[in-house]
């Protein structure tokens, strides 16, 4: 996969990153910090999510923060002006969460979404945006591999709310020219992602708990299979889907398209930590009624239009994980 | 179609109608006073929406009008408390003010919807609801008649809201065992519409102004089609589906499956009306943007299951909605 050709997009232009002290924001942004002419990282720093202002340590002078609440009708409008593209990453992914509080998910999932894009609409029509979309649109699972035209049966508040996220960027899209563009992504894992709880995916918690020679605890035999994607290959697919004018209006699956199970998945954490164990609990009812079934991508739509693919396998996206943590231990633990 | 069956389901039970002074919701609390042992009305009554006191004249000892705003957590906790059957009509169908206006859209349409679910999840799991959903939910038509399984390509913020909040109910179904059904209607005309404005359906629009001898514009030719589901069929459809547990965690399409073009729609109103007539302009842009093309219901899905169809023609239904607004035409215009 030639990347270089998409990365010439970002020559000189202007890039906001919503959520971007994030896991996959930051991981932008080292991506594109020396291409881009600036590189403007919105975060919250809401205790609990994702944002770590050591996740852009290597490129902090060439990225500028800006604290602020997407949610914020006048922090965006500001800052959406001149920007050439946006990597609309700011979101919560916790389905326990959404259940207990479905109001907190509408206000950061809906109403932030239709902040920025109302921001947009009013201030710079000609932004182009990409949209963190996520498996858990789909929901319950009724066929594996999961094309874009599964149907959508969203199993918690969380899924529901990223729906109407995503409708809504293909919405201004169609009816204001924000062209816009979804990739519905599918635990994406690797350095800097958030270390500290299980609810924004549940592999960099195994990993924790095994680098810290604890007991990682599955439910029933683990079996419910996972794609994994390894947050460098999932930058990519980022980088090309903003470069890409064919994207414009459309949503991709992103993901592997191998099944491993949540077995599978603790087993090979503890190879690569070379510590840690497991432990079987039956599977708690509130958990257990939002699990959705074996879940893998057809990525064929995204591949075949633009020739990406994953090239790190997960075991290798294990080690490298690890390997990063094992260094950067006391800034994530 | 015999309806006594299902309507004896009500008998001694206690009825709550979000809504319950609007259009649908008043015909329904007229349906169903005098079998049910009580029925309680919330409505808002906001200006510009569709809440009229006058819409329960005929039964208007025998209801309880309850002045409230579903966004309003106390007032639901209480109000769903005891309740056997809700039939869920609160919200706002206005295509144009949902794009004008997203957030309250949000507002009324998905933070409502959850404001009513979690009011049942805390202080009655034993009630039914049944939730008015729409045909704005598929948005731009692939193919006609439109089945359950057509996709969501919704046009507006409101058909992005609308879906967001039929996707609660089925989740609350589903997760917490809060029975619930979606019916999705397409233009539901007839008497108890409100007369004001064209916001909400054009039909009854067009009925004010041809029997106020006035032009009724049209845009273009007028090509789109439409299918027309008059007061009563709908309301059978909800009693229906309310009173049926076979429903619960469903989705069903309710029309009447004929395909009326809306120049000749506006022919048979001024046929109905005797008075009035057509003037063509140009289609508006932003009224072009998010037009749908033709839409029919393929409603077999809910016929099949329950035996359901409509029994009063799109012709007839104009002439009784004709001659109810001549009556009571100072207590809607």
């Amino acid at each position: 996969m030639n990347l270089d050709k998409f990365l010439q997009a970002y020559q000189g232009k202007k890039i906001i990153i919503t959520g971007g002290l994030g896991f996959i924001g930051s991981s932008i942004a080292i991506k594109l910090a020396g291409i881009a002419r600036e590189i403007t990282l919105v975060d919250s720093l809401i205790p609990e999510y994702g944002g770590n202002v050591f996740n852009i340590e290597p490129v902090k002078d060439k990225v500028k923060i800006n604290i602020a609440d997407v949610r914020d009708e006048a922090s965006m409008n500001a800052l959406v002006k001149d920007k050439d593209f946006m990597f609309n990453m700011a979101g919560t992914l916790s389905h326990i969460d959404s259940m207990t509080n479905p109001y907190l998910d509408l206000e950061i999932n809906c109403r932030s979404q239709l902040t920025i894009l109302e921001a947009c609409r009013k201030n710079n029509l000609d932004i182009k945006i990409v949209y963190a979309g996520t498996r858990g649109e789909y929901g319950k699972i009724k066929y594996s591999p999961v094309d874009e035209l599964h149907p959508l049966i969203p199993t918690d508040v969380n899924g529901i709310n990223k729906i109407a996220g995503e409708f809504y960027h293909i919405l201004y899209n169609d009816v204001y020219g924000i062209r816009a563009t979804s990739l519905r992504l599918t635990n994406t894992f690797g350095p800097r992602h958030q270390m500290k709880h299980s609810k924004q995916g549940y592999l960099n918690w195994f990993l924790r708990l095994a680098m810290d020679d604890q007991e990682i605890t599955i439910y029933d035999e683990g079996k419910p299979k996972r794609d994994f994607t390894y947050i460098d290959d999932v930058v990519s697919a980022f980088i090309i889907a903003c470069a890409s004018d064919e994207a414009n209006g459309h949503v991709y699956n992103i993901g592997s398209g191998r099944g491993v199970s949540i077995f599978e998945s603790a087993q090979a954490v503890i190879n690569a930590a070379k510590s840690g164990r497991i432990k079987h609990v039956v599977y708690p009812a509130d958990k257990k009624a939002i699990e959705i079934g074996d879940y893998t991508a057809d990525y064929s739509k995204f591949k075949n239009q633009f020739g990406w693919d994953t090239e790190i396998s997960f075991e290798e996206g294990l080690n490298r994980s690890y390997e990063y943590y094992r260094e950067y231990k006391q800034n994530y633990w």
